[in-house]
Parts: C-alpha cells; structure tokens; sequence
C-alpha cells in the first residue's frame, strides 16, 4: 500500500521529511478491524514528531490520527461494522475503564503504532464507529482527535450548559473550532477571540456570539469581562499569559478547563483561584465514551429539527502533497482541519 | 459589656493596637439571637485586619470570627435553641442558596459586623448551633472559621475518601490541623510538611502518616512522591513555590485544593496540568451545609466505636491578653487555635 512516512526528524525542517512510500499492508489481528482509509487529517501532533518535539519518537513512523475509510476486513473474533461501512476511527488506544484518567500505557494512533496516513489501517475493533450519515468524508476525517478533545475538555469535564458563557481564546485551531461548534449545539453564549479577523469572521459565522481581536484590542479581558458579567467557562489551550487574564475575568464559581500550553508556563494568583472558589481543570484527548458521545452529537435525532453539526475543514490536500499540508499546520494559518485525501 | 476594639491599624505594630474596652451591648434585632460568649478564638484574619491587610476596614470595629458560649436570648421570631443552650456560631453571614459560591454580599464575623472578642454577640438564628456535647469550650471554640474551611477544602471541594494520599504543606495552622483530623476521621493516607520537627511531631500524634521536614530536606518533593506513587489530593494555602511543587508531585487525575497563599503568585506548567489531568479547585469559607456537615464530625453517633475528633488548641489567653494572643497568631508558631477566655 502507499503511506506516508517520517524516517528522519528535525527540529527546523521537520514538516518537509514526510515522504509518500510504498509499504507492506497491514494485516488485522485478533479483534482488530481492517479499515480502507478515504480521508486522514493532520493534527499539530504530526507536525510535532516530525520536528522531534515528541517523546519516545521510533523511526520510521506512519503518522496521522483521524481517518475516516470503510471497512475491508475482519481479524479472528472481532465485533465491528459488516464490511464495506463507512466508518471514522477512535484514535485512543487502551484507554481503559477510568473516565477520569488513562492507563499510563495508553496510545494515540500513528507513531509508535502505525497512522493513519496510508491506505489501510488495523485497529482494535472498538476503535471503529460508524460514520454519521449526514456528513461527507472530508467532515467525518476532521472529527476524531480534536473532535474528542474539544468535547471532553467543553462537556465531560467543563460541565458545559445552555447557562453557560464560555470564552474561546486563539479560536481558529482544530480543537477550539470544535469547541465552539459543541458549545453553540449545547445552546450557550459563545465569546471567541483571535488576532485574525479573518478567523473571527469565520467564527461569527459558525455562531460565535462576540468575537474580539486580542491584537488590535490589547485590554480583550476588559471587553470580555463587559460580556453577561464574563465567562463562567473557559477553554484554554495557550496557558501563558492568556491563561493569567482569562482567570482573571472568569466569574465567581467559573471554571477553567486547559488541554494545551503552545505559550508555556502561566502565573496563577492564589487569591483569583480560592476567592472566586474556581476550578481549573485538566483534560487531554479522551475516554471511548467521551468519543462515542462525542460523535452522537453530528446525527441529530430524526424530526428534533436539529441543525446537522459540520466540522470545520480548511483545506484537502492531496496524499502526494504531504509536505505542503504539513507546513501548512505548521504555520498555524488555518482555520479548521487541514485534510490529506488518501483514497479516490 | 467588655470587648476587644481596634480604633487604629498599622502594617508593622497592629496587634498592638487590640484594646479591651467597655461598649454597649447588642440588642438581638428580629430574627437574631444573642449569645453570652465564653471562649473566641484568632484567625489570621483578625491579624490580617489590625495590619491593614484587609480590604474595607472599618474602624472602630470589635473583631472575631470564632466564639462559643450560652444563648441568652432571642430578637422577634428568631428560631433558635432555647436560652441556656451552649451553642458555636457559624461565622459566614448571608452565604445565599449556592453552595458552589456566596453571594457577593457575605460578610464573615468580626469587621464590620461586630465580632466574637466581647461578651455579647447579636447574630442570626440559623447561624447558632449546639455545641459538640464532646467538647470542652476550648475545644468548641477552636472550631469555626477554620473548621469550615478545612472541611469545604478538603470535603465539599476536595472530595477526600479513604482511598485517598492526602498532602498537607505546612501542617500547624488552624485549618491545616483541621483538615489532618477530618482526613484521618475519613480514613485517608496523609503526608504532612513543616520547616518545625516539633509540629511535625505534634502532626504524628495527631494521626499524620508521613511527616516530612521541607527545610531539612530540600527535595521534599522527592520524599512525598515516593509515598504510594504520590499524593492524590493536595490541601494547599501558600501558593508560590509550595504549590508548583506539589502539582508536580500529584498523582494523575489527581486534585489539588487551594484555600490560600501566603507565598503569592504561583507558576503553573500546563503540560502538569493537563498531561495528568488535575483538577485545581480554589476554596474559601464555607456554606451552612458545610458548616454544619462539619460541626457533625466531632460528634460520632454514640455506639459506632468512632474516636471523639479533638481539635487542637495552641494556648488560651485571658481576654486582657488580647495584643499577647494577636502577636503569637502573627509569628505562626502556634500548633492549632490561639483563643481568648472571653467569659470564666
């Protein structure tokens, strides 16, 4: 089959070492589920054992962790999906049973084992959901990591309601695009912020209730905090000095929830956190009940007059221009999932 | 009546400017209750107050949060045990239906509603309870402010059970000796710090675990994490370095609650944060449910075999000792509550 592949790594040049190979097939296991991969989508994980950026990176790696395909084939006992189901893949392996942590031995698909980039995949069969129906490949693709990301840190662990008023900041990653679909689904306030109009426009039109440009207005947490009295939810995933401002203007009894820390360590002030008695909270990937609720929420119920959920995707590229995606991540200008098309 | 007033304050000499003098007494208004108190007891916040490190001081003002004594009489329709009763008073006044937060308009006893330093005391009905027929005034005393607030930090918020290894840096003051007897009541495993190997004695009789000198063994942090894989809960109120080393060392899906910060501004590293995915919880005070969960822990239901839950009492000051007791609280040396022989 083909895929793509990392043999070397590197700190400045990482995204441009994916290279498209021939490789030998997978073969499903016991109680794995052999699926035909369609579309793959990047996530900044890629991007980042391309750069060694990971621990315990091996050589040569398949990465990817979102892949949406069909099912091919069967290993020895394994429930799944009859073949030829369309089906999206849960890219966390091994969580086990405890909803609030994994087991340490938990992967994420693609390096050390194989990703999703290559035209056939061997997962537990577990892994494989069916795909919602009202969505096209290109949408499924973009669901899994940041998808289960964005809800567990949103709902099962930010305890997201229609009360609520969450604040988005640096919306314009997979991740917090999820966030705000989620939360706008759930029927709360949505404030998001950025230092691209562009990406606020889009975010308006995605339902962002505010939208405030944190270049161009340097005191945001002023206008954040004018909105209903500020947020009682946050979803963070820069720490740094955005985290500090944004436990500033969180309300009384408000929570904080952070997946990720692309601006490093932040300050916290003792007397913000036990005087307005907050809680910050942890949360990275997510359990296969977070997925599988997680992935309920694009197929509204018949006759609830739902609107259909549709993730946001930035671009399609296709396998053989890998690199070109990669740098595209890398770059961070995208609005939405960067997609790789493996199959027709 | 006599009371303890403060007329002045001053950041280096305020506990001296405590004053034993004759004021009117209180009239109980509709609704309240007026008690005759025989023992108070200092919190850092009556300190904090005569420093001026407290925000809205009113002067003069007669402080104390902490009291015990005998109801001797009842305003208009005040609900209350009947006079003679001896009884502790909930210090949070106005906490509100929310037990996730007051409302803005709580006010804790002593500044600017007049405190528990002086013989007759007006406060609401419902914030009068029966004392823990076990206890010794002294005892009783010891326990309110700092008692509600061990047990919110550690109970409502924390969620401590058996199962849990409980950190306690800087065993010794009020709250901590609290949480460390409502831990060990629970059952839990408990790891406590102090640069004092005389309060980490006192720790141990009390029923600590571990005690571990953090001044003598720099890497304290080494010796926590080697009890049980590290502690599961942390109970911390300096902030600083104190708590950047203890998210370190919790466990994954860990809690850590934070109830103060003595040492100021603490570093956060996201990756802790959300990698073992925490939860940071902030804690102050405590509702009526709090307090009155709490006050039942030091009476065991008579026949189930539990220990009487003693509180730990540093020093009893007579009433014209008051600037003595306030400079004892100021050092932090104590071992447990400082109190004032309000009545015989």
């Amino acid at each position: 089959m083909r895929a793509v592949r990392l043999h070397e790594i590197d700190r400045e040049s990482g995204p441009q070492h994916f290279r498209v190979e021939q490789v030998d097939d997978p073969v499903p296991g016991p109680g794995e589920t052999l699926v035909k991969i369609a579309r793959a989508a990047f996530n900044r994980r890629d991007v980042f054992i391309s750069q060694g950026l990971y621990p315990g990176i091996q050589l040569p790696c398949i990465p990817g962790s979102d892949g949406v395909g069909t099912v091919a084939a069967h290993g020895e006992g394994a429930q799944g999906p009859p073949p030829g189901t369309r089906v999206v893949i849960d890219p966390t392996l091994g969580w086990g049973d405890d909803q609030r942590i994994w087991r340490r031995t938990a992967q994420v698909l693609g390096m050390p084992h194989q990703g999703t980039f290559a035209e056939y995949i061997a997962v537990p069969a577990e892994n494989v959901h069916p795909a919602p129906a009202s969505l096209s490949d290109d949408e499924a693709a973009a669901i899994p990591l940041a998808g289960v990301t964005a809800y567990r840190a949103l709902v099962s662990r930010g305890g997201c309601t229609k009360d609520d008023v969450v604040l988005i900041p640096g919306v314009g990653s997979g991740v917090q695009t999820f966030v705000l679909l989620f939360a706008k689904k759930i029927g709360a306030k949505v404030i998001v912020t950025s230092s691209s109009d562009e990406k606020l426009e889009r975010a308006k039109q995605l339902g962002a209730d505010v939208a405030i440009n944190y270049k161009t207005s340097e005191k945001w947490e002023k206008d954040v905090a004018a909105v209903d009295g500020g947020p009682s939810l946050v979803v963070d995933s820069a720490g740094g000095d955005t985290f500090f401002r944004a436990v500033n203007v969180t309300r009384y009894g408000g929570r904080v929830v952070v997946y990720g820390g692309t601006l490093g360590d932040a300050k916290l002030r003792p007397f913000s956190l036990f005087w307005k008695q907050l809680d910050i909270m942890g949360s990275s990937m997510g359990s296969p009940r977070d997925f599988a609720e997680m992935l309920a929420q694009f197929d509204p119920s018949p006759g609830s007059g739902q609107a259909t959920l549709k993730p946001a995707v930035d671009k399609v590229y296709p396998m053989d221009d890998v690199v070109a995606a990669a740098e595209s991540v890398d770059k961070g200008a995208q609005f939405g999932k960067v997609l790789l098309a493996i199959g027709p």
